[in-house]
């Protein structure tokens, strides 16, 4: 194994870590568990799980890996904050989507390459990378990996402790 | 620069971004602001720094990297959980530890080559390593960064939403 190949090792292990633990701490939990908020006033645990689903969804598209599934998660659960849209997916709906987009995210991750993580993400033109080389999808993967923890940082202060 | 030197620069720039962040969130906190708890019953502002400190102070260690500067901190901040210990350092204190301990570990870090990166950290044996070549410094460079985003989820339940 290169060093390289070993580096996108380490990296897609520490994602998939925060992503196993995000979804032991969530997709066993009932409508009334996901109304649970991490401290009072903040984000409930349904709006969360949302925002991390939706945020796994849209990694398919900021890698250039194809197309995303879920789309429609964006206006309730990236572009409002919680509480601004009233309607919410149900646990079961939330739980289905989430293994649904894991499950395509995923294999996607894995296929590619080392040299193909340190191409440009597609939220930087090909002219900028040429001048910024550090806006690859390896940086996109340790910062969503890293925004992932963040949340989960918030999502055990509803937990009982031990 | 080669892909594990790109690698290496990606993981180190998530690293400073994470710490610079607790810096900004933690260092300019009165001793009073400093007792605030992230939810109710939970770790305080205090305690939450100190381990941070800690655990930045430990890298060092762990990276077999040189000498720790503060151990003293771990009975406190690593062993025991918040309120355990009756004496912590004033805000002022804690601020001087914090900035020594990070000007200790920022150039280490900054001067590991990539193949030194891949080597294997000091909670490893030599032997051990041979069959799991995944436990190296890389690794633990983007565990602590993980380590890092889960408890800054936290510090910031404490601010005022703009």
């Amino acid at each position: 194994m290169t060093a390289q190949d070993m580096m996108v090792t380490v990296a897609l292990k520490s994602w998939n870590q925060a992503l196993d633990r995000a979804t032991q701490l969530c997709s066993n939990l009932t409508d009334e568990e996901l109304q649970a908020e991490v401290a009072p006033g903040r984000n409930r645990l349904i709006y969360l799980w949302g925002h991390l689903a939706a945020t796994s969804d849209s990694l398919i598209a900021t890698l250039r890996l194809g197309q995303r599934l879920h789309p429609e998660l964006d206006a309730t659960f990236l572009k409002s904050p919680d509480r601004a849209v009233a309607e919410l997916p149900s646990a079961a709906e939330l739980k289905r989507i989430w293994e649904e987009i894991n499950a395509n995210l995923t294999p996607a991750l894995a296929q590619l390459s080392a040299e193909e993580w340190l191409e440009r993400h597609a939220s930087v033109s090909e002219e900028d990378f040429v001048k910024e080389p550090l806006r690859n999808r390896f940086a996109i993967l340790l910062s969503r990996t890293n925004h992932l923890g963040f949340h989960l940082g918030q999502v055990v202060l509803t937990k009982k402790r031990g």
